[in-house]
């Protein structure tokens, strides 16, 4: 199998590409390192069946690079994964949220790959939905422009698999994390821990609870959808949507306080504010219901707080200074 | 009220200036004419509360041409409806129906414009919704490229709600129709008659059943909408959705026969194919639960058919050659 990984050089492009190497498939990943770094795609580079071209896949014709490789699967993992930026620079997050689906959409088109994986988001459930949230969310009205660069990716990957013979299977993650994170609360956490050690001043009041999934456990579960569930003939089979993350939540409150511990300080303090959101668009609780993906055979190996006590501890390591 | 109206060359856009208009307000209408004509806003010329000018909304910053002014409501209608060309041209389609409405909430957000108007589509729901569909369907599911544009425009409203302050009222409408079509089925057929009284060539087996809504009606849904349903302070009360449409439908059948019967044909021959859709991204069934809209008070005066022969009859005599 020949697959094209976008954003390659990311949390999950890094876990899915060596999960896609161990299966014995041929990799090329692409990426322009606005989030990940050339040290997240540094162990395959002596492995002859990976392949690394830096780009911008929101360009149009980004294919024309890779003229005359073909693939049998297009993984698209690009995009802007920092909600809070969305929100100072709608223009940016539309660009590389939604205009890198579209981009890649025209990719699979133009070059006849058959199957198309997304990285979509529990942000497109919005504020409130049902919980635990099951895909067929009655109301899909996202309050983070992060969210809407996602929903509207996947409206246009329903499009493409009706228009143009592509068969999709969309992922909405809950937070997935790791040693190699590029964002997100673990990585502020510590790097803000790292500059002022005596204290931490955390956006809103600590108790947003959300659901974690380890990244290895986000990967198998890809994995396994594309094996236990292949695509059929009605449209409802071939763009297939399943919710992927852990059934418990952890807080803000104990990520903050873990944090601080594994970092080894004694003397700090955790300052909360008051507002039971980090960011406007941000939504405070999030808890999805997984038994979609569970039918395919699917366990998680680490519950929520595990996944994040095992990427604190992980992504210390990882972002030592000196590393 | 001073309301700016994107589109408003359009079929819509004709019908809700007009409306604006006799209500008192003051307008300002934009359109790039790709699909509407000068002859869409003639009959508003000389009204001093009426002015006009040709852009393009699709391109960033299209504001600073009307720098200097303010508007309390933004009404955004300017797309490509064009559904089967967006098959042909996905591109131009996410620019004429995604990024015309990314750069008007933009515009709302720049000029701060406090109420947003979106003309949406029953396409976003996709094949085999629940019937009559309700807005809080399920699966948002889009099978063109144009309903996938108006879901897009949909997800990116709703996180511009939270995030700017503005509140919208996304109307996803049937089939709308009247004197002044610019595309569409009625346009199709009497352009093809025209052509070729002998004969017409009608994609799909005709027996699509869709609804169809009078401009009038529509025009006037939007605008008891607005003054009956006041944003609220909660995110689902000031992003709100209302289906807008007639509660019956009309087959392409009716609307081949009326069309021939109206051009006072008398020896022609009208073909089917064998599919049940006429293209691909069609939806060959349409039905809207509009419930939550009469709930405003609204009451259409037409229902499907009479609306679909009236645009029948006015558009023969509004496109007849030489007018």
């Amino acid at each position: 199998m020949r697959v094209l990984i976008t954003g390659g050089a990311g949390l999950v492009g890094n876990a899915l590409t060596r999960l896609f190497l161990k299966k014995g498939a041929k990799v090329l990943c692409v990426d322009n390192f606005s989030l990940g770094t050339r040290r997240h795609i540094q162990e395959f580079e002596n492995n002859s069946d990976f392949d690394f071209m830096e780009l911008d896949v929101s360009v149009p014709d980004w294919h024309k690079k890779i003229r005359g490789q073909s693939f049998d699967l297009l993984a698209h993992l690009a995009a802007n994964s920092d909600i809070s930026l969305g929100n100072a620079h709608p223009e940016m997050d539309k660009r590389r949220t939604f205009e890198t689906t579209f981009e890649a959409l025209m990719v699979a088109r133009d070059m006849k790959i058959p199957k198309f994986i997304f990285s979509s988001s529990s942000a497109v459930y919005g504020q409130n939905p049902p919980m635990p949230t099951p895909e067929f969310s009655p109301s899909l009205h996202p309050v983070s422009i992060y969210g809407a660069g996602k929903l509207a990716s996947e409206a246009f990957i329903s499009a493409f698999v009706e228009n143009y013979g592509i068969d999709a299977w969309v992922f909405r993650f809950g937070n997935v994390v790791g040693e190699k994170l590029t964002h997100g609360v673990i990585y502020d956490f510590l790097g803000r821990l790292r500059k002022n050690p005596s204290q931490l001043n955390v956006l809103g009041n600590g108790f947003q609870t959300k659901t974690y999934i380890d990244v290895e456990d986000c990967v198998s579960g890809i994995y396994l959808a594309l094996e236990k569930s292949p695509a059929g003939s009605l449209h409802s089979d071939r763009f297939q949507i399943f919710n992927l993350s852990t059934e418990g939540a952890t807080s803000v409150r104990q990520i903050a306080e873990e944090s601080c511990r594994v970092l080894n300080l004694k003397n700090y303090k955790i300052n909360y504010e008051d507002s039971p959101i980090g960011w406007v668009g941000d939504v405070p609780k999030t808890s999805l219901d997984v038994s979609k993906i569970k039918k395919c055979g699917w366990r998680p190996q680490m519950d929520s707080t595990a996944a994040v006590f095992k990427a604190i501890k992980d992504y210390a390591l990882w972002s030592q200074p000196g590393t």
